[in-house]
């Protein structure tokens, strides 16, 4: 399995104070010899120990590029699992891209996306599903996400995957026996225990099948739209539940947010307010007004959060409810109409104004003072609540991945016709083909089943450099 | 000199495929041998080897946060000269966030910026210039500003000052202890040496004054603005110039250079485009349309160029000329007048077009075919001149840094007074005044001399993590 070529690429981004540049492969120690001068001893680094840090200059013949601290890791002790050397520069841009060109014209070649964790995979230094997780954890920007990540990136379904699996390998090892002895009618596998494996397995999968919605929340956050007219108090409400809610550290200096501006995590739940500035709706149907746009800003949303005042006429609010709900009567989104400034009107009023509002099922109604501070718990505990997060307390493992989805889906497909055939004796030849089915699917998952087309897929989808 | 505190901040920038954190102070390591775990020892860390790697997790508590790297510095073998880590951690904001967050919790402040190399110089480290010379080396993004970072980082002109600072050093006090004896009218100090030290020290000091100029431009790039109406051929000579003149190795992946669009590197320094689209100033003078904002773009260049077609109206050309030349007076802004599509017209025609344009001295006029790559080197070589290059093969130190300038400035004056009072047999105690203000000046640059206001000034205009 071990790769011929030496690869090298940028493991940080932009221009920090400083910059990680990676190279692995078999080459990798000759190849940094032949541009680092240790400022200490003159020893090259391939008589240097493992794991030891290493201060020095690059060097193009006399031309000192940077001071740099080399990283030294020995196969198969390296994330690779390939000897691998670790340059920590200065962050300029000259520098990196200088450092680079050094290293290929000293014959490294530039790492494709993902392909050090796809060399860790095929060095058996983590299953697919870990290798997978890799790129997820990179890009976790909420605690859900993270926590989905690292569970999977320690190995959390794809053990238990594996263990049954390999559970389920012996049993075909016997059925395909039998086959052999066919005409003598044995039964080496116990068909008994053969139907609570098939049981077990079948939990589990349904589990994983089921928590994937959850997954996919966790993993991507929840986008939002905000449908209302200017003024009608969509920034009040955002600065009002980002007051009840801040995220946990996002005013640590150093550390960029703009990328997720009005973004607010709720429990660990990304939810992402999509900008709908400057939509009106209320004085003319919405049909008439911008409304490409507001559905565009609906397209991308999985709740729509229709803000109205209560004072509005219910008339021209049922209006918009009904306008937004041709958008949103595809099942993928849900709509909430929240009646704000409902301080300004008395209880008996509020009640006869949702009386007037008449909302299909799923659909829900809520009123806040968005400036008193009134019942926005109430608006993130609904939030909290259309995305199902209470499920996620009973739930230990939860997949995000739409290829294991798919995988689990096809598996489950499988097990069903083996338990099936297991409960009508149907022949052992069918069922050992039905297995067989069963182990390709999981195999999919963690990786002892691959393709070329599969592993491609999934490492186009890193950035450069992991 | 020690720090009481320490420290933690990112070092690198955004998500990458890893982050690295910095941690120096003296509490350094029982900071973070709270929330690591080591992989495969079950060794703390303090009881570690310095310059080692160890692999381990992040914890929260029972939670893990990360599977990260920790590499080790001593004191006093660290950048800092302080107990100092870098965490190397997964490149994902959430990440980054909960554990600057832990290692606050655990007792470690926020750096300030350029903290750790503030900490560097006052360890003795690296002297101020030396110190100064990271930020620059982090911001290079051409080989002639990265040039001059290293250069000074490594000490280039500041040994040489500290060197010459020395000897005057010695001589001041020979002259102070001839105050003391001054009844006696006795001489320790050797007059003809101090003329020959001072001479010395006058002569590195003007060169370095001299090499401001171009340090700059070596530093901050030349922004060049491009003046013309719509079609003239803005772009095709943009195109062209890239074409001919590509930067190194812009095009290796993973390095962003979206910031520097338009940017075109020529031996080493950069050509900073400024765009001009949408000006017109031909049909009518350039005094009646978009003037301001044509303006406000050649307030931000050092060298315009006014791109015309060679069969323009020469006296349209010439209109425009003096109206830009209104802006560009002031001696900071050099004039280029292009005359583009000039394979249309014949050479007798061209001469006569050249001639019909009188341009004031130190203006330029240059003929071209953008479309037809004809002389786009001569553009080139013109802009090159223009920023006098070519000084750069005489000079091996140059100085970019406004401080140094100015301090380089006031030690020269003082310098001046030194020689006067030597050739007019000055008494001596007036003369060692003098002395003492050149020392000042010197010693204010590698950083002998320091206010907590210089600091201050010097370290806030850093990154965050260096």
């Amino acid at each position: 399995m071990r790769s011929e070529s030496t690869i090298c690429a940028l493991a940080t981004q932009g221009n920090g104070a400083i910059a990680v540049i990676r190279i692995s492969g078999p080459d990798t120690f000759r190849i940094v010899d032949g541009i680092f001068h240790p400022a200490t001893t003159g020893k090259v680094l391939q008589n240097e120990s493992p794991n030891t840090i290493h201060f020095g200059t690059i060097q193009e013949h006399d031309k000192i590029i940077d001071e740099v601290l080399v990283s030294l890791f020995k196969a198969p002790n390296s994330y690779t699992g390939e000897d691998s050397i670790e340059i920590s520069c200065h962050g300029s841009l000259y520098i990196q891209q200088k450092i680079l060109e050094l290293l290929i014209s000293a014959g490294a070649q530039p790492a494709r996306p993902g392909e050090f964790t796809q060399r860790a995979f095929l060095n058996g230094k983590m299953d697919l599903s870990q290798a997978e997780a890799v790129a997820d954890l990179i890009a976790a920007e909420s605690e859900g996400a993270h926590r989905v990540a690292l569970q999977q990136l320690r190995g959390g379904f794809s053990n238990k995957l594996k263990a049954l699996r390999e559970q389920l390998l012996h049993f075909i090892s016997l059925i395909e026996l039998e086959l052999d002895f066919s005409e003598e009618d044995v039964e080496f596998a116990d068909r008994k225990q053969l139907v609570q494996l098939v049981e077990k397995i079948k939990s589990l999968i349904l589990d994983l099948i089921n928590s994937f919605q959850l997954g996919n929340v966790l993993k991507k956050g929840v986008p939002v739209a905000i449908i209302g007219r200017p003024n009608v108090g969509k920034s009040t409400l955002l600065n009002a539940i980002l007051n009840e809610e801040r995220a946990l550290v996002s005013d640590i200096e150093g550390t960029t947010r703009d990328s997720i501006e009005d973004t607010m995590n709720l429990e660990g739940v990304n939810f992402r307010f999509i900008d709908t500035a400057g939509i009106r709706e209320t004085a003319e149907p919405i049909e008439n007004l911008g409304i490409r746009r507001t559905y565009q800003k609906i397209e991308q949303a999985s709740i729509v959060l229709l803000l109205t005042e209560a004072s509005d006429d219910p008339a021209i609010i049922q209006r918009s409810v009904e306008a937004i709900r041709k958008q949103t009567s595809d099942g993928t989104k849900q709509l909430v109409v929240v009646l704000n400034k409902s301080d300004q009107i008395s209880e008996s009023q509020l009640q006869e104004i949702r009386n007037g509002i008449p909302l299909l099922q799923g659909e829900r109604i809520i009123s806040i003072s968005a400036e008193k501070r009134e019942n926005i718990n109430g608006l993130t505990d609904l939030l909290l609540d259309m995305v199902n997060i209470g499920s996620l307390k009973h739930q230990d493992v939860v997949i995000s991945n739409i290829r294991h989805y798919n995988a689990l889906k096809s598996a489950s497909e499988s097990l069903f016709r083996v338990s099936e055939g297991l409960s009508t004796t149907l022949p052992s030849d069918l069922l050992a083909q039905d297995i067989r089915e069963v182990l390709h699917y999981m195999g999919e998952i963690t990786g002892e089943v691959t393709t070329d087309e599969i592993l491609g897929n999934i490492f186009k989808n890193f950035c450069i450099g992991k």
